[in-house]
């Protein structure tokens, strides 16, 4: 029994749990595309331009685990570049492939379309090669094991693989997987394990005060249940804003999103001042750092990391974290400490319900007050997301954001792809109007796939960030003026619910019909003042302007 | 007296005729930019996405002779990249220059956004690597050299450069250009140069019949005058697609354009056999050849390249285009040969003004016949190209196509940059439905900059193109249904004249309604049948299809 190498592929994407895979078709690639339309259990999303199939093969990976996308050579592989590039700084898994000029073009060296001209065909994967764990090119007899290769790569590294296929590789034919794709469980190296656990015990013995602090991480490396038992144990905890959702902001002991000094207090002294800080899948970006402002010493208290451990900057090589986070909470929990008190957060002001022209401050109250369990937020990066993440969330709410690739652009299309992931969940899309310009036609796909999204798009006149950090009046931070309520309706989604809100009054009622509308997509645009900007943003900014210069 | 480093750049790319920077601005940037809005004679385009500045980039570069662009670093470089590789396929000059985080932060290897969060600054710049002649980074003192470098490799290689700039170093202080830039003209071999012209006395001599293929290099290496003598001698004269407009199709030996054996007859058999071809900067793309079916032997005649010249097959390396092609032109006036018969091209049918349905075959001669000499048409890599090549201009319109790099999206933002280029030359964009999505926002920005090209849109559904060449209603084809009426208002331009053609009579009114209105955006949608593709485009995908397979 034999299949072909398409197959082969498309059978171990399944085996990952894709169901959709995106892209936008050339030429070269339509074969493999029949062959990914007749694939039962794989849709194919086609985008509006490349770009968007990148990110919104990222935000479904950040919901199902792992995410495809198929690309042209050249052209179509380039254009997805900056989308692929951000899967490997925040570490999502995905695989990006892109097909090419047949064997026989490459061996007679043709001067054809998408390429330079030159009969190097090897050219574009290049720029692959910088932002992707495993990379490779399909040919026969090989290409199954070269499949396997990048998968399992891509799995381990939690980071994005690229393959090259030319047109008739994908038809050949090759004997079908013989058993489950190997997974690379991290190294554990059961001396350091043993010295690992001796140092915490002696630590968290003589810790007068425990708190934990977490990051994402813990999502990319699977172990938010193992992170749920640790705080179980009776610890004050937080969460760096890139990990937001990896805890239950409605757990008594949540002491808030820690953003170095600029946190709130509560959020603050509980993490800087606790006598043993456990840092669970850690790694501060200047944006979700205050700046690195972050009051502890670095090299001190535990420090879980998905490969190593650490405990007062001591090294504990091949540690991984879901070795050593659970180790970590036997200890705490056999050690009788004081029971802390808990954090006291402050809550947002009661609703304004009155008609004064609506601010930032206002409107991200209202947005977190609105969100459900059920909810996905996802936030742009930018006032967006400077906005949201500072806010409490309920219990089971999820949150994708981009802090450290900080990609404008990406938050429409993730959205797209997480909608598609998890259809029973409701993403929250929130997104300035200065970033929406550089995606808004896979508003149309969403149209398209009669997704129901809710669309919160902060009209205020350009790129809110940058007045904030640099030239607040300077024409480069403006933006060409479009007629946003227009737009759902000009881009396919003529059924959408649009609304246009400015006083806090009309935020208020737009929520509360977005929310009652879950049939249709929802569109509302929020204006508000061009120099208003979230508090968090407002102070990270002065910090970002004197870095830059 | 000093300047820095920015304006050092800046004040090189004056000298090179670019008064248009395109970019996004990043937090990285601003202070650039700053510099770029100081700058007389410079002004800043700020575009809605970053592969619209590159591909704006090209078609100013085409226009102007060279082309910039200033992007962010990793986000906004990587965003731009496949329109940098478009340029670099087709030879076409510009500066990619992206702005990163300082030299202080490189320092420290912190992990700042819009890294991958590994401390490696040079991780985003290896993708431009494959696709520029020339790349750097600026530090002091060694800027403004290194500027110097990379336009001087730009300029002589037709390509695009690339230069990263931490944000601290382009405050720096550097003396000014103490002198023009260098340009580094071809090497000349004299010895090679003699026994070249002694090869084309010979065989010009022997030829009993002499025609002229003329292709894209004539005009990249700037030698449209030397070609224009040379037909003047009395030869019969043809052109390929990609380098329509070199030659003046209104010329009596005007022979029309050459698709190998998809051409029309008069072209192919001027072309094909002739005794002796010289062709001039001519380099044959599949999308150019109809699959490479040139009747003509690949070795045989004269052939004029940029760096070298061919008789026969024997190659005769330094004896580069600007020097080869008068010493051609001078030889094949001496020689007093038969009076050619002029070519006669078959003239398109008069216009069916009845109100039948429009089909491609009238769309495309409609729009050829409204041209003038003041028009730059600029055809989408799809219908469009192949509709609108094979058509006769009228002498001194502009073209500006990419048949090699074939990036759908390209021809929308590089007529915004055409049309900055030169605001006396009408740009008339032709473009189709699935094209246009790739890159819509610019219209945005064509609208912002109160520019008035026209713009014909296709309206039939999907990627016709690739229905030509394999599955002509599979579903990856089909694209997200937009309301093409509603979206030049909704993206700022409310002020376009905006039309929707059905007929041949609703197009011919259109066209004439667009040439008068001549002080406003003119939208034209015009609506043609799923399945109806230009002959030109029917002819080359039954091959392309052989040949993916």
């Amino acid at each position: 029994m034999t299949t072909t190498v398409t197959r082969y592929l498309l059978s171990r994407l399944r085996e990952l749990g894709v169901g959709h895979v995106f892209g936008v078709p050339g030429d070269y690639s339509l074969a493999v595309l029949d062959e990914v339309l007749d694939t039962p259990g794989i849709e194919w999303v086609g985008t509006a331009a490349e770009l968007g199939a990148a990110y919104a093969a990222d935000g479904y990976a950040r919901v199902k685990g792992f995410g495809a996308l198929v690309t042209t050579f050249g052209v179509g592989e380039l254009s997805a570049v900056n989308g692929v590039a951000g899967s490997y700084a925040e570490r999502v898994p995905l695989l990006h492939i892109t097909v090419g000029p047949s064997q026989a073009m490459e061996d007679t060296g043709a001067s054809v379309h998408h390429t330079a001209g030159d009969g190097d065909f090897t050219r574009f994967a290049r720029a692959h090669e910088s932002v992707t764990c495993a990379h490779g090119v399909l040919r026969a007899p090989d290409a199954p094991a070269e499949i396997d290769r990048v998968l399992t790569a891509a799995l381990a590294h939690r980071r994005p693989a690229y393959l090259r296929m030319p047109s008739d590789v994908g038809a050949l034919h090759v004997p079908p997987p013989r058993r489950p794709l190997v997974r690379v469980d991290p190294i554990v190296d059961p001396g350091n394990l043993v010295r690992f656990t001796d140092a915490v015990r002696r630590r968290v013995a003589s810790a007068e005060s425990t708190a934990v602090l977490a990051d994402y991480l813990v999502d990319r490396f699977g172990v938010r249940a193992e992170l749920a038992d640790l705080v179980a144990a009776g610890l004050p905890h937080a969460v760096v804003a890139m990990g937001k959702s990896v805890l239950d902001e409605r757990d008594p002991l949540f002491a808030g999103v820690y953003a170095g000094a600029l946190s709130d207090d509560v959020t603050r002294t509980t993490v800087d001042d606790a006598d043993l800080l456990i840092r669970v899948g850690v790694h501060l970006v200047d944006t979700t750092s205050g700046g690195f402002s972050q009051g502890y010493p670095d090299g001190a208290g535990i420090e879980l990391q998905p490969w190593e451990a650490r405990v007062d900057g001591e090294i504990f090589a091949d540690v991984p974290l879901a070795v050593s986070l659970p180790a970590v909470t036997e200890l705490v929990r056999a050690h009788h400490g004081v029971t802390p008190t808990p954090p006291r957060l402050t809550d947002p002001p009661p609703p304004d319900t009155t008609c004064s022209a609506l601010t930032q401050e206002f409107l991200w109250d209202a947005v977190s007050r609105s969100l459900t369990g059920e909810h996905l937020v996802i936030a742009e990066q930018g006032t967006s997301y400077f906005g949201i993440a500072s806010r409490r969330f309920p219990s089971g709410c999820g949150f994708i954001a981009q802090p450290l690739w900080g990609s404008i652009g990406y938050g429409l299309p993730a959205a797209l792809g997480a909608q598609l992931a998890d259809p029973a969940r409701r993403c929250v899309l929130l997104v300035g109007d200065g970033s929406a310009q550089l995606t808004i036609q896979e508003l149309g796909t969403i149209a398209r796939h009669d997704l129901h999204p809710v669309v919160v798009l902060v009209n205020n006149g350009g790129y809110t960030v940058e007045r904030a950090i640099h030239g607040p009046r300077a024409a480069y931070n403006d933006i060409a003026a479009w007629d946003w309520r227009a737009l759902p309706a000009a881009l396919g989604a003529e059924n959408a619910l649009v609304m246009t809100v400015r006083t806090n009054h009309e935020l208020l009622a737009a929520l509360d019909a977005a929310h009652a509308c879950t049939d249709r997509l929802v569109f509302i645009e929020a204006i508000t003042d061009l120099d208003d900007v979230p508090e968090l943003l407002r102070r990270l900014a002065e910090g970002v302007s004197i870095r830059n210069s």
